[in-house]
Order: C-alpha cells, then sequence, then structure tokens
C-alpha cells in the first residue's frame, strides 16, 4: 500500500503504473493457482472430490501466501476489488489509484483463467456450467467475505507483516469450512470463463457478487468500530 | 491480551464490549471451522474417514493461526474459557472480564454450530449422536488439554509472538497424534448440537469438561514452577 | 539453550531440574505425534499406506514445531540424544548436564509410546516386528540424520528464532523423501516398543542407531568447517 | 549471498569454497527431496496420481523451505543456475563465483538423483522415459520460472528474511497450479537421469531449458523496472 513512497518516482516512471502491473501479475497468478489446481486435482484425483478440493486449496493457500509477501511492496498486493474499495474508504489508496486499480485487478483475473486453461489443454475460455446458488451458498459468500474484509482492515493497521500468512491461511482453509469462498468479486467474474473443477455459472455470478458486497460493508461497519483509525 | 491498552477507551466506548465483540466473533468462526469442514470433508470423502479428518485438521489449523493473529490485539484471542480462566487466575485479565468472556465464548461457539449448519443445508441444531467416551478418551482430552495451557502459559510469557502459530500447529496436528482433541469447554458444549463429523453426544460432553479441567489444572501446576512470573 | 541464564535459580531451585523436566515432556509429546498419528492414520486410512503417511507426516511436523517453540526457553528443546552430545561437543550444555538429559529423553521418549498406546487402546508396549533393515535404509538413515545435525549446529548459531520452523519442515517432510527418517537414538529405540504402524523390531535397531551416529558425526567434522565457531 | 563477509577468511580457508559446499549440498539434498518422495508417493499410492502429487509438493516444499534458511548464510542459497546468472547479472555474486556455482549447482542435482534411487532400492541412474513435452508444457515451464525469478529478484531486495516461505509455498503450490514446475536447469538436467515419478525424457529437456531461460530473460526484462535497484 505504501508503493507509491517506497518505490515510485526514482527514475520518473509514473509509480502508478508500476503499481498496476504488480497488481495485474498478482491477481493473474492468483486465477491460475486457483483454475489450474482445480483442473489437475479434477483430472488426477479421478473422480475424489474430497483429494481435488484438497490440492485446490493447499495450491491456493500457498500461492495467495507467496503472491502476496512478494507483490505488497509494489502494489499493495490487494488482488480483489473490495480490499482495494475498503482501502480506498478509509483513505489508504486515492481515489484516483484505486479506479485504476479494479478493472487492472479485473483484467489481470481474466488473462489468468485463459493462461490457466492454455497450460492444461482446455479451451482458453468457455461459460462455466458449474451450479452454485441458493440461500445457504449466499451466506456461505456473506460471511468468508466479511471475515475477509475484517482481517485486512484488522491486520492492515495492527499486524501488517502477518497478513499475508493470515489471508492464506484464511482463504486456504474456507476452502473447507465454507460452502464457497471466493469472497472476491474479480475471482467471481472470471471463474465464470471456465468449464472446469473451480467454474461458477454466469447466471450465478451476481447473486454471489451481492453476497460479498454486503459482507465487506458489514465487516466495514463493525470493524470501524472494533478498530478506530488511529494512525 | 493488552486490548484495554492498545485499543481501549479512544473514544469513550467500553473497551471490554470491544473485546467481547472479538472473542464472540473468533469463537463463532472457530466453530465455523471445525464444524463446516467436518461436514464437507465427510461429504467429500465419501466415506474415507481418513481424508475427510485431513480436511478437518488442515482447515482447522488454518483457521485457528488467522483467528488468532487477527484478534488478538483486540481480545487476546482466547476462545476458550479455560485459557481465560488460568490468564485470569495470573492476573492477565481482570476476574470482570473473565466472567464476560466465558459466556460470549459459548454463545459464540453455539452460534457458529447453527452457522456451519446453516451453510451446508444442514438443520441447524440437533443433538449429536456420535460418541465420545472411555477411559482412552478421557486420557487423550486431559493430555491434549494440559499440552495447549502449558504452551498458553509458557509462550504467552516468552514467546507472544509465536503463539498464534503454535496453538494452531498444536490442535491441527493433534487431530491426529491424539484421539480426541477437543481441549476447550465451549467447543466441547457447542459440538453437541451438530449431528455431523464433529459432533459429541451430550452426554458425553461432561467426562470431556473434566478430563479438560484436570487437563488444565495440572498444567497451571507444574507451569507454574517451570515459568516462574516474572514480568 | 539458554535455560541456565534465563530461568534459572530465580527461586532457589536448581535450573536443570527445569530443563530437564521441559526436556522429558517435549520428548514425551514428540513421541505421542509420531506414534499416535501412525496410529490412528493406519486404522482410519483402512490400507492405505499414502494416506497413513501423510497424516503421519503432518502431525508429526506440526508437532515438532509446536514443541520446539514452546520448550525451547526451558530447555533448548532437543528432544534428541544427539543433538544434546553435538552442542555438548560445541560447549553450548555442560557435560554434566547433558549427562541428564540423555536418560531423561529415553525415558520421556518410552513413556510418549505408551501414552499414545494408551490413548489409542493398544497394548501399553509391545516389541514391535516391523521390519526395518538393509544398506538402502541405513543409507537412509545416516543421510537425514547427518541433514539434522547440519542443520542444528549451523541454525543455532546462525538462525537460533527459525529453528524450529527448519526442523519440523524438513523431519516432516523427510517422511517422504527419507526412506526411514528417524534421526534421532531415543526415537529409534522407543519406537521398538509399539507394534504398530510406526514400530521398528529391536533387532533392526542397532543398525539405526550406528547410521544416526556415524551420520552425527559426518554432520559434525564438515559443519565445524562450514560455520566456524566464532560466538 | 553475503556468505562471503559472513563467514570467509576468519580462518585462511576461501569463503568460496564453502560456498561451493554448501551448494551442492543444499542441491542434492532438493533433488533427494523432489526425486525421493516422488518414489515413495507412487509406491504407497498404488495408482493414485493426485495423493503421490500430494506427498511429492508437500515433501519438496517443505525441504525447499528448511533448505534455504539453513544454507542461505554459506552461499545464498541459489541450488538454481538461473538465480545465480540472474543474481550475478545484478551485481550480487561475483561473476568468478557464479562461474564455480553452476557446475557444482548441476553436479550436486545429479548426486541427489543416485542418492535418492539407492536409497528406495531403484537403478542408481536411468534415462527417463517420462515424456514432458508440447507448448502447454513449454508455456507452463515459462510461466512458472517467471515468476520464481520475479520473486528472487524482488524478495531478496525487499523482502530478504521471506524468500525461503516464499519461494517454498511458490514451488511446492506450483506442482499443482502448474502443468511442470521444475524453473531450474539443474533439476531438469538431473531429473533426466531417473526413470520415476519426477524423471523426465532426455529428449525433453532441451525445451524445458529454453522456455526456463525466456522466462527468466522475461522476468529481468520486467522486474528491473517493476524494483529498480537502489541497493
Amino acid at each position: 500500500m505504501s508503493a507509491v513512497r517506497d518505490i515510485g518516482g526514482r527514475d520518473g516512471q509514473p509509480s502508478l503504473a508500476r503499481s498496476l502491473v504488480a497488481e495485474a501479475l498478482g491477481t493473474a497468478f492468483l486465477l491460475i493457482a486457483i483454475v489450474g489446481s482445480g483442473i489437475l486435482g479434477e483430472r488426477l484425483a479421478a473422480g475424489n472430490a474430497a483429494l481435488a478440493l484438497l490440492a485446490n486449496a493447499l495450491a491456493t493457500g500457498a500461492a495467495l501466501y507467496a503472491l502476496i509477501v512478494w507483490l505488497a511492496p509494489l502494489s499493495g498486493a490487494h488482488f480483489n476489488p473490495l480490499v482495494t474499495l475498503v482501502l480506498a474508504l478509509r483513505g489508504d489508496i486515492a481515489p484516483r489509484a484505486a479506479g485504476f486499480y479494479v478493472p487492472t485487478q479485473l483484467a489481470g483475473a481474466i488473462a489468468g483463467v485463459v493462461i490457466a486453461d492454455a497450460m492444461f489443454d482446455m479451451p482458453l475460455y468457455t461459460l462455466s456450467s458449474h451450479s452454485r446458488s441458493g440461500p445457504s451458498q449466499w451466506l456461505s459468500e456473506f460471511l468468508v467475505t466479511f471475515g475477509l474484509i475484517g482481517m485486512v482492515w484488522t491486520c492492515s493497521r495492527l499486524r501488517p507483516t502477518a497478513l499475508a500468512g493470515v489471508v492464506a491461511a484464511y482463504i486456504g482453509g474456507g476452502f473447507w469450512f465454507t460452502a464457497t469462498d471466493f469472497a472476491n468479486p474479480a475471482v467471481a467474474l472470471a471463474r465464470a470463463l471456465t468449464d472446469t473443477f473451480s467454474g461458477i455459472r454466469p447466471v450465478d455470478v451476481p447473486g454471489f457478487l451481492a453476497a460479498e458486497m454486503l459482507g465487506a460493508l458489514t465487516a466495514v461497519l463493525l470493524f470501524r468500530w472494533l478498530v478506530p483509525d488511529t494512525r
């Protein structure tokens, strides 16, 4: 989040460009991890869904940890429009930069899905037929996003160096303890474009986005009181 | 544990309220992790109990790590009445606060079970029919609680920043190396309310509570001598 | 390793007694983790040796991490006669203390095996019938001990706070990349007393002990040159 | 990378010799981890490729973490000719030292394969018959090497103490989210010498080397701009 101060401007390049490249890279790699390990997990597990999900969860958690530690000094490593919006709300990122972050994350996410499909010889993009809908899934998606935003809000102030491990453990574990574990609009939109293990039907995306936004909003309202901004 | 000094009172709100909300949140998420991953593990593993327990252990360990790092600055992240009582005994938390913590943890744990059941379309609460009893199980529960309280007593003084990782590794690993791995009266009571993978018959709860209390007491007696209080 | 300076003597108790209790506790818990997760893994995996070993490796690695971080401030967390001897050779622990450490570790290891067997309703002690012998196993045991002692020698000087994670990752991973992964005479002797997944026939123990001692000796000779003692 | 300053010359020994021994040791252990866990995974999983790869990925990730933390103070823990070349390009290692590092890594890697085969009673070396070729695999190998070099370039400057965890999580996870996950010419060459789970046909090695070199080159070009060298 302090990319501008740490890196920018030293050689006259606008630092926002650097942050955007890092943000696109990280979000692309995140989708490569989710979609790629989903494809290989399902392929090797030969019908054993528990094994496939175990591989999917471990690979995604490990990738998230590596990507956040790697790219946080360059862009803050949001990889998630809701994280960007929430941090913009608190003044941690300028509104103009946030306005560039969100489409960059979306583009990176879509690129990641295409690359993962290419690596595993799947069609580069197809609409998913994986149904994910209904009140229990929306509750799950509300809850997991609430937790993620609560963690980002709290740890980015009080435990910044631990944030990568916290997010990786929470999202990696969440593959098992929530029923959905997206918690990220860019991820939800991009996963509509792959008809593999980790896909989601386009028609189910709006419900997920609504649940995610509600979860993030609830987290902000609660954590503004729990963790007063005293920077 | 230093929530009062770090956070409290800045805006005139009583800091205990903040700690209690954090404690309820964390205990609820802990039960969501245990019960939710138990349900999904059992469902996907299709009869393979080793795979189900592997998912259960990894998800719970990962969640514990994230929850403790996240909420420790707000409430100390006890999530466990025995931890609260032991720290109250040593003077790390005021008796009045401890008196509020314990029912808050219990309420959070029950809420977590209900939410996990809802996320996975199970009945919101039912009495468990999962039998967990007998001397070998009580020995296991005594031992795992003894270890947990010994770790909390030692690390909260000598290695506070490592406590989250230590507890997560110990409890996550303990799914496999103990026969029980509850080590927490709030967890034991709440798990009586779900008839899923991680449930426990209500009639078996008192035996677990007794073993846990004896384990905690033994740990306090030994570690008062091993780690003299020299703060 | 600095137990004497950190803890000892504050209340007139001999600090060596504290170190010995911590060392016995840790070695007992280590064997509980190895043997207990071996029993439960084998029982739940129902013939799938890969799943049983996965549970065994993850539980042992996690336990090692927790035990070392927890008990290192009290005893140095050796849990291994060869570690104690090597550190005595370098002057990190007094010869008299080392002389007490070794039998304490052995007693703790045997107690751990008995407790693990009891937790899982197995005979408290029986001689193992698990054959582990032959040149390839001795090579493996030589190598894994060489690596462990090399890590302890190096990290205890140059990266002391990272030692717990290094040892846990190396031993946990070593369940898969070596054919044996004992690397500890107390563990080898105690594991002869349980006829379960992690046992070793008594007649095969001397070969393992010899390979371990040779591995430790080789490591000391090499690492005395690689990491000169410049404390 | 600061081996020369930290260790060298204190007793008149040339410090480069120490670095080379550490580099050979680490690369040998890395190949032992990859090849050994591949053999044992395949053997125990009895045809379940997902379980075998899970063991392979976890063991390799854990070993990488331990090896990098352990040996980084002695040699920088490159274990990879492309890492050495990239760091030489930036001036972090002298060209002469780099010229010795690369053949040392190759020799260590081959020794590791032979040792792993010996530990598991396989032929000490045989040419692999495991086909790994085609555009999607080259894309994967390009991408995984690009990411690895980008991480090393960034973290070795901005987050040096986190580099071991980042690389271990990325490579361990990459077993699942890339289709290849070599990212290392010494590893690719050595793995041609074992006809086991992790082998690669000699005829397929040049394609992997080309993809790796292109990935590393692309990473250097991009990250020279993203992370200006301001040491």
